[in-house]
């Protein structure tokens, strides 16, 4: 999908892959202690202002909009680094998160272990 | 979208929120380093897989069938946990990765920084 206008550095844009929304994942890694925290996707302006501004930003599905993430909650995320993959469709942003990165007050969305049979 | 036919644990199907083409995506991240190698899709099977052989296998999306990864490169993923995150639309899945998990030769794919300006 072509990207819609925003302000992303054109050629940080042409790199990028989008799915038909528009959007690509990025993965939420915390500095430091490497925990993975969370996924949430991304517009070429959520990518723009995560980038630019230090606050990690994404594109909420469920309401439409940039969402500055830790606006409302207080839990803030302060960007590290960004690294785009080999293929362009997925980000991983790195990041120090300010109290708990899921909204269920779990420090991480990923809580629930899936047994693994060996 | 509702599962395809798997041999997947119901009580594990009826957690995923699939996307409209079934799959979730799986985030890889390496046992011991805590390194984000990858991201992939899967469907119901290859988590059933996953979970069962103990062999990292998603869903190709561009060859539209079950990947086990490694089966070709010899780079296989010995599978060591498996978490759902707090919605069920999202996989990390920790492996002891064999070779490079990018099919660049990379040992990441995420080997592309973006400049983030402060």
């Amino acid at each position: 999908m072509a990207a819609v206008s925003s302000n992303l550095d054109p050629e940080v844009a042409k790199r990028l892959r989008r799915n038909d929304a528009g959007l690509v994942p990025a993965i939420v890694q915390e500095h430091g202690t490497g925990q993975v925290l969370m996924m949430a996707w991304m517009n070429d302006e959520a990518l723009h202002r995560t980038l630019t501004t230090g606050r990690a930003t994404y594109w909420s599905r469920s309401r439409d909009e940039l969402w500055i993430k830790g606006e409302t909650s207080g839990h803030v995320q302060h960007v590290r680094s960004v690294a785009i993959d080999c293929d362009g469709d997925t980000l991983l942003v790195t990041v120090e998160q300010t109290g708990a990165a899921c909204h269920t007050g779990e420090h991480t969305c990923f809580y629930t272990p899936l047994e693994v049979i060996r």
